[in-house]
């Protein structure tokens, strides 16, 4: 366990800091706001957190990394993942500053930050932690269908594309069962979802062989004293670069059930760093059929439900685009940040106590 | 490029050597069994390769590992793959031994063994080279859709399930075109097909958001002066533990085509460590049909011939099988190493020419 709440952050999200580019920093604001002291951002330096993003309050952004540091966090979060993770040069200097400061560092790059040689000399010799939290555990197993056979209702969530809102809908709807008096237990499989829950396995940084046994030591750690088991998805089916990292997750996760979530604007699959956009997101309706039978040969589930992601679009144009998606597929839904989760909620009770 | 015919090789399988349990050995004895001075495994011991394979003629199985050291040979290669990849401590013995009379090793296990501290310093006190050819190189791409873009007809193998000849079949097929005139090239993916080919990434050692990079960046130099290009397949769409793996090959490679492959006579998924079977296999047809929806939204494909592995079967027994598949799918069929490849190879031909 990392134990977040115990620190306070200074994000470094450089360059990128806004709705779509900044994915881990979003999230980390949106579920532990009180812990974070500053964004460091050149670009958009001088505005609140909120002006950026929507959310987050009067955080404020700051343009010099160095008075970032002097307001008082105990360790620097690193709130964007390049493409391919590795690390720009340029952030080797503030990271020795903070290191010499005695900050900790905490990462989700694919690139370890501790086996830096200069940066992890320096935090041994300061006596300070570097977190890698993509660093996978030693010994996962190949994924063997033990996690069918958990006692909880196992939901994952499944996506149109990356960044579209996986974790958030897990995380809003584990609130929303704990406030019904369910024990839902939120299963982090990235980066940004072990920052905020302090533990899980970021999957998309195993070796290629084990990311279904990962996910099924997950589920298999999430489900003791557990009634629901919320796990985070990753990637998409449809997404050229990621979508084997889906596909061993949905297979070694054997969830009872789906949930599949959209950002309703997007049309194409993103993060083509520059090529032109290329992947046309289907329909919901057909992207359920087609998540229904990737699982099929290997262990039958169904999409219960439908997360919208509508922060770029008015109110009346979000309850139209949740009506739609309800329509499309006949499954409840919802977008979780902006309507809340209650209808998926009563909808996953209902799916798991016909199914016990 | 790593040599493979400047070598003779002592192949270790102990207690595994057999037609369905020592793949890696069984596949470099049928491509290059002239580079073989025997093969060590204590259980089948005393026979030729021939009596425990079907083929493979005279090389002699030895249950002495000190007495296969002394028959020649200038590398000791692995040709076994325990489940999950660790090194088991009995072989630490032996690759002492190996490598203390000056012997290479050549590895395909997860576990990398010139990391290992005893054996690499040794290796290095040596002046000997440990290859740990799953190793996969350094700074992988995400894959972004240029395999698509490459001149040669590109092909991959799939299967039903690992172990049924994804490999062979692509191996075959490459001989047959070549002897046709065809400019054909052989990606290898697998620790195998890097043994017998000299070169390839093992993707399924790679972390998995590269996964599809992997093949992608394969894809791209096989291309080099070919017609058409083979890509090895790994795993299976309905493997449990695999899948993954299986489907970021399918979407960074961008293959022009498909063939599929199948052990005619198994029924279920194996490879479950003394677990009960549990994925059934489906028919031929059905499969086909699983390929192609999975790849069509990342880029459209087809199967256009498929490979039935029959080495368990009688000679009739095979011929009905092959009749049946292709009656089954309306695709030419044929056991490669049995009845040849001519006919998917003119099946090629014609394709490529076709869409060219």
């Amino acid at each position: 366990m990392l134990a977040p709440h115990q620190h306070r952050f200074l994000i470094l999200a450089d360059g990128q800091f806004g709705p779509l580019t900044s994915k881990t920093a979003n999230s980390c604001i949106r579920y532990f706001p009180e812990r974070i002291v500053a964004v460091f951002d050149r670009v958009t330096a001088g505005q609140t957190v909120r002006d950026v993003l929507g959310f987050g309050g009067s955080i404020p952004v700051v343009g010099d990394f160095a008075r970032g540091l002097a307001l008082g966090a105990s360790a620097v979060l690193i709130g964007i993942a390049p493409m391919g993770g590795q690390l720009p040069p340029e952030w080797r200097g503030w990271l020795k500053a903070a290191l010499e400061r005695g900050l900790e560092i905490w990462s989700g790059l694919h690139t370890f930050i501790a086996d830096d040689p200069e940066l992890g000399s320096l935090a041994r010799a300061q006596g300070v932690r570097i977190l890698d939290v993509r660093k996978p555990p030693p010994e996962l197993p190949i994924a063997d269908g033990r996690a069918a056979e958990v006692d909880p209702y196992v939901i994952l969530t499944v996506g149109s594309d990356c960044n579209v809102g996986k974790m958030t809908a897990q995380l809003e709807l584990r609130d929303e069962l704990v406030r019904r008096g369910v024990r839902a237990r939120f299963v982090a499989t990235g980066q940004t979802g072990i920052f905020i829950e302090g533990w899980g396995i970021a999957v998309d940084a195993v070796v290629a062989d084990f990311v279904a046994g990962a996910a099924e030591q997950l589920v298999l750690q999430g489900a003791v004293d557990a009634d629901v088991v919320l796990v985070e998805g990753q990637g998409s089916l449809i997404h050229p670069g990621y979508s084997g990292v889906t596909l061993g997750l949905l297979h070694g996760s054997c969830p009872d059930a789906l949930i599949l979530c959209h950002q309703a604007t997007r049309d194409y699959i993103g993060d083509y760093h520059g090529r032109e956009p290329w992947v046309r997101i289907p329909p919901l309706a057909e992207l359920v059929e087609i998540y229904e039978r990737a699982a099929a040969p290997v262990r039958p589930t169904k999409v219960i439900g439908i997360c919208l992601n509508t922060f770029d679009m008015t109110e009346a144009g979000a309850r139209a685009a949740v009506a739609q998606a309800a329509a499309d597929t006949g499954l409840p839904a919802t977008d979780p940040v902006r309507f809340g989760a209650g209808a998926l909620a009563e909808a996953i009770v209902r799916e798991a106590v016909a199914t016990r």
